[in-house]
């Protein structure tokens, strides 16, 4: 598409960079910006400038963070003993959310995926087991995606931690709760029947 | 949602002020960023702030542009005896595409719409009657929406023109090319079927 300005032409081409976003929607975005208060781009500009150059990632659990070790690695009535293993941050946010869990994290950043060129030695995992190996540590739990490269990941992390004294605990999978069962998937149903509980257990 | 970071928090939160951009998009494009060298980011917000306050609007059409007078409306080869009046610089960019219009336009920048509080004053009208007023326009086509304000706004500029010696068409409403008959809706057949043309004209 050819634009009237090269100014718009630039911002559009940028916006179109972020994940999701084509050139209609990025043009959208750009003639927001231009029907508001100059503030909001400014501000907006701003932000993004200060994210990107200001935030550090956790030195304990690679979580991204304002200080040198984040809120949750650095709050004392967490429960440091139980390490939570995550592909992303996103995942870390979304745990938090369901206020159930007190331990800390550990952020892989990724998960191994031949097929995306990401072997174990491009993610975080070495940093994990060295955590580990420091001890201290009670429980590692396995969050990650139930996918070959997420279920990949999670026995690798797993063989490496064999000689550790901890318990590998994985998070429970099955039928997600207020959804039918006769629209659950063959392979979610099936474990579901295997991993079946004591009734009272599942209501704890 | 809480952020383990009032930095990311803040870039979430400016993200998400982006038309159809909600907080789990904003986190998205936020993560992006991160993810990528700081030059994106850096580039990204340059671009926003230099389209934000370097941009001006058009003296002659209203619509965006590098200069005070937009690429179209100085360009000889234009014919800027007819104007193409639309609602938005989107609507220049979609009409621009086709390679089909050499006349000048008008950028209203909204239509009449009084349940959003937008009247005629607080469009560009009186500048495009001006224009008219000024001599040297033989048409005006109106290129507007095809909604009840669409059709206000242009009652209106066709009621405010009605004196002036030119020509005032709007462009053809029909069944779209490639679309099948039977699933046009009525209004747009009924409509296709009243302006029908003689079979050679359809063609020119």
């Amino acid at each position: 598409m050819d634009y009237p300005s090269t100014l718009l032409a630039n911002a559009v081409s940028q916006l179109a960079k972020l994940p999701g976003v084509g050139n209609r929607t990025a043009l959208r975005f750009a003639l927001y910006l231009l029907k508001h208060e100059k503030e909001t781009t400014f501000q907006l500009a701003e932000s993004l400038v200060n994210l990107r150059s200001e935030i550090k990632f956790c030195m304990v659990c690679n979580s991204i963070s304002d200080t040198d070790i984040c809120e949750i690695c650095s709050n004392k009535k967490r429960n440091s003993a139980i390490i939570c293993v995550v592909e992303t941050i996103r995942d870390v946010l979304a745990i938090e959310n369901t206020h159930q869990y007190t331990g800390t994290y550990h952020v892989l950043g990724g998960i191994i995926s031949p097929i995306d060129g990401i072997s174990a030695a491009d993610i975080d995992i070495e940093h994990l087991i060295n955590r580990v190996r420091k001890g201290g540590i009670d429980e590692v739990i396995l969050a990650l995606p139930t996918t070959v490269e997420g279920d990949t990941t999670a026995f690798y992390i797993n063989k490496l931690l064999q000689n550790c004294p901890i318990s590998i605990s994985a998070i429970a999978r099955g039928v997600a709760i207020g959804d039918n069962i006769e629209f659950a998937d063959e392979v979610t149903l099936a474990r579901s029947i295997t991993n079946r509980l004591p009734f009272n257990e599942l209501y704890r």
